[in-house]
């Protein structure tokens, strides 16, 4: 905000995959060193051609970057890769800050934090929403916990990814509020999902009612983003279910670990969990219809 | 469509309400003949200085007109008015059109187009969604069941009361749509309120979190017009709890005589009447929220 | 008790069906004269074989009778016997105690109490539990709701069909408890279903499970009885999916109407829709077992 | 079987709480060498007067023990105290016969028999259900999963502790089927909950209602034994929510982990935690009525 040139970083980039390949791009892009470290190969030759550099390990991605991103599957990954013996935090100089991307629950991003001020390390947990299209175009939403400080310092670099970047409380917040986010999506997509089967069933015009439903307070950037897979049941994600459920485990101990009562929440889980259950873990997270379409008796197609 | 002038009717307006009013005036303002009656006086004098005309009784409304509106509050008074034995079946013309825009199930909708039949008369369910403000600014959403001849007829006298217009299905599928965009919003507003206690209870920043959710696929008109009244529990209607309650009577009765299997819409019905039971029924449906917070353990403001 | 000899009544008997004809058996065989009438002829001629009397009409049946017995398969049809233009009520002399075992919904056993009272009639609602067998056997449970002198002259007439005979309260109560059974009932299957899929996942040996569960807190009449159907996936009904949706359809109307919240009640008689909605309406309940193991991902036998 | 005289063995009992003191206790009555440790000093004085031994760690217990039994409160003690670095599996000698009684996740059962196997060290799992009054009188019902030859190794052991004794499966077996005893005792004691509210907001009179309903499909063991603490609102534990919380928590966890799909149990579980929100986590488990007054509008006693 009103600075003509974003200072240049040294970024290590941990966790080269979907999403994490086009945002360690787009940082190049930005004119940062970026320093890109990956399990297999082939992705960090792609950053190198895109302007980037190779690193052979966390550590030696860690050893002279300003700033560590890591963007990984799950809380396992980030255990092993920022608290593992060989990981990030073992080989982060003093004054480091490091950025967990990954969506993971709260507790982990805590512990991190925590550990992270044991070795003089700052910490923020940063998990974005967008998917891969929001990743490839910086158009993504970044949710950030951590101190005010360390948010200031990283939002320029935030803001080579995404168009909405906020702070949203201390450590661990950020996590929350992405838990929030996929909680809210799956309870949305499962109360159109069946809306769908009722109209249906009653023998209602589907696509004219939904036209009708997104225009007023029934209206929803999911019922906008997937009123289409469903009218054509073309189920190809997009966001899939596979993911989502990992996300709905991450919604459910985190609301049990603060005491918040979920009713709708825990049983779109177990939704969610019989969609995989069903063979549908592939599928984009609208196919929660085919769920919806089980139970009241009917093969999907 | 193309018309410069649209063709005045004669239109017997029965149930002159919170909405019935402002539509009735609605409809003299567009040009047309409205004969207007009300089982309490005062609504039928007030449209009386507005430019329409009053009738003492439904016969006396119905006997010269073209075109019957009811908007009634729930499925006892339309049937009573309509199929009752001073009521407008009985006293209408053959070939009046009789348009029942009440939110009723859609089981009565096909009742009374059953028994229309049998009289000479036309008959569309024509439910809408916008509240009063939509029905004063002319601009709700009205969601029309019935052959298509009669809602292209009735098109420009909707066009005077509404700018979402849609034909949805034969006889029954309004009110269809209607509860399905009740389940809907019953659902979004649960999710939001679940949400809500989540992010408190794990100290995110209710305010921040919910800008950054509402950019996302998170997002929704529940959202987007209900965020305040959460931030702030003001739940002063809006639409109230009770009416909601009302309406999630007619989903789950309607899922049940069609087969569809509604897991959350009926644990969300359960929900609303927990609610309702705990004192909040006059209060906006966003109200839900307090009921999150008396599960996990918080006394509601 | 105390008296050694039981007072002859004679008995309209109206609904031969499953259960109705062997109570009008046992009814015979306790010394009354019991006059049959039902929809069609051949189970009224067993009765006649059986020592009984046959009625061509309700008012037939009905014009002599002490004691007027109903037993009838649900709501619309005792309406219509026991309120209709030529049903028990416009038939029955002043004085006659009128007895509805059907199971229907508490507003129904009230309304008929209303109507009987305006005719000078006296009212019982007095549903069963324990099926055919429990029929045929005069080992049925009665639940018996009305006035406490007409449930004392009435209790000789029960102890010819059940064992246990109680009176639960006023008119209506006996359905309401009725109601409570099959909610109970309901709720604890599928709760042994989901226990019985979560042990066969996991590797257990079900047998031996089931074997250690039903002799500790979480055994059950429900565990004793539907083990094995559950163990062999021999659903053969028994009690139906569809009988018993139907009395879910009767608990949440009653629990909607004096605001009682019943979330596990609303999403079991989600789960008996799915059921039914399945296929699975012709099995004995105990078949719950298949839905659980279509959510998890399973082809039922 | 067949053996007049049980094997005296050398048992190091780990854990003497409320439930290891008394099992403890029965081990030395039945003529066993009982060598006792627990983290308090007390416990332990109270077993050397009882007649066993006292051990100040737990590897002086385990160091000449045949067999070791722990009865721990939860996941983290268990995985401390046996897999930890001075922990059991470290000191024990090869062939020992380690049983842990304790109530945990499968997962953790299997993670020490895994790691028993390691180290030569023979592991049963073999929690318990019957609460404290089922220890002291030794009729605990025992589920044990584990090698075959093991338990029968075992049997004569638990033949002091319990009197319903049965081996369930393979590592891990045994935590199912307590897992799947506490999801069926918590919706069977909601479904009750449910019910009871049922009853009284329509008027029955629940004394007799509870009476009828127990004698039928409905009955269980939890109506027999928590019926009274229903009638009287009396919730002093017995079991308390606390504990059957974290229950659920291995409830859930274990379904999730292999594809168990169990919406009561998750529903359930929210309800659960509700009660313990609302400060109900000291009482028995049957205040569970307490939650579902408080959804129906009352003010719990």
């Amino acid at each position: 905000m009103g600075t003509s040139a974003v200072q240049s970083r040294t970024i290590a980039f941990i966790g080269l995959g979907i999403m994490g390949s086009p945002m360690a791009a787009n940082l190049v892009r930005a004119g940062h060193t970026v320093v890109g470290h990956n399990r297999s190969r082939p992705p960090v030759d792609r950053l190198v051609e895109a302007g980037g550099r190779a690193a052979d390990s966390v550590a030696a991605a860690v050893a002279e970057a300003d700033v560590v991103i890591t963007m990984l599957p799950a809380d396992p990954q980030v255990t092993e890769v920022v608290l593992g013996e060989s990981g990030v935090l073992a080989h982060a100089r003093p004054g480091t800050l490091v950025i967990d991307m990954s969506s993971v629950s709260p507790r982990t991003a805590v512990a991190i934090a925590e550990a992270g001020r044991d070795k003089g390390v700052r910490v923020l947990d940063a998990p974005v929403s967008g998917g891969e299209a929001g990743a490839v175009e910086a158009v993504l939403s970044i949710m950030v916990g951590g101190d005010a400080a360390d948010f200031a310092e990283a939002e320029p670099l935030f803001g080579a990814l995404g168009t909405t970047v906020v702070h949203v409380g201390p450590h661990g917040a950020g996590q929350t509020v992405k838990a929030a986010n996929q909680l809210i999506v799956a309870v949305n997509i499962q109360a159109l999902a069946e809306a769908v089967v009722f109209l249906e069933k009653a023998g209602a015009d589907l696509p004219s009612a939904l036209e009708v439903l997104g225009g007023g307070l029934a209206g929803s950037t999911v019922l906008a983003r997937k009123k289409d897979a469903m009218l054509n049941r073309d189920f190809k994600p997009g966001f899939r279910i596979d993911l989502h459920h990992k996300d709905m485990g991450i919604v459910t101990d985190a609301a049990r670990a603060t005491g918040a009562v979920l009713p709708l929440g825990a049983l779109t889980a177990q939704l969610m969990a019989a969609a995989r259950a069903g063979g549908d873990g592939p599928l984009d997270h609208s196919a929660l219809l085919r769920g919806v379409e089980r139970l009241s008796g009917r093969t999907p197609e």
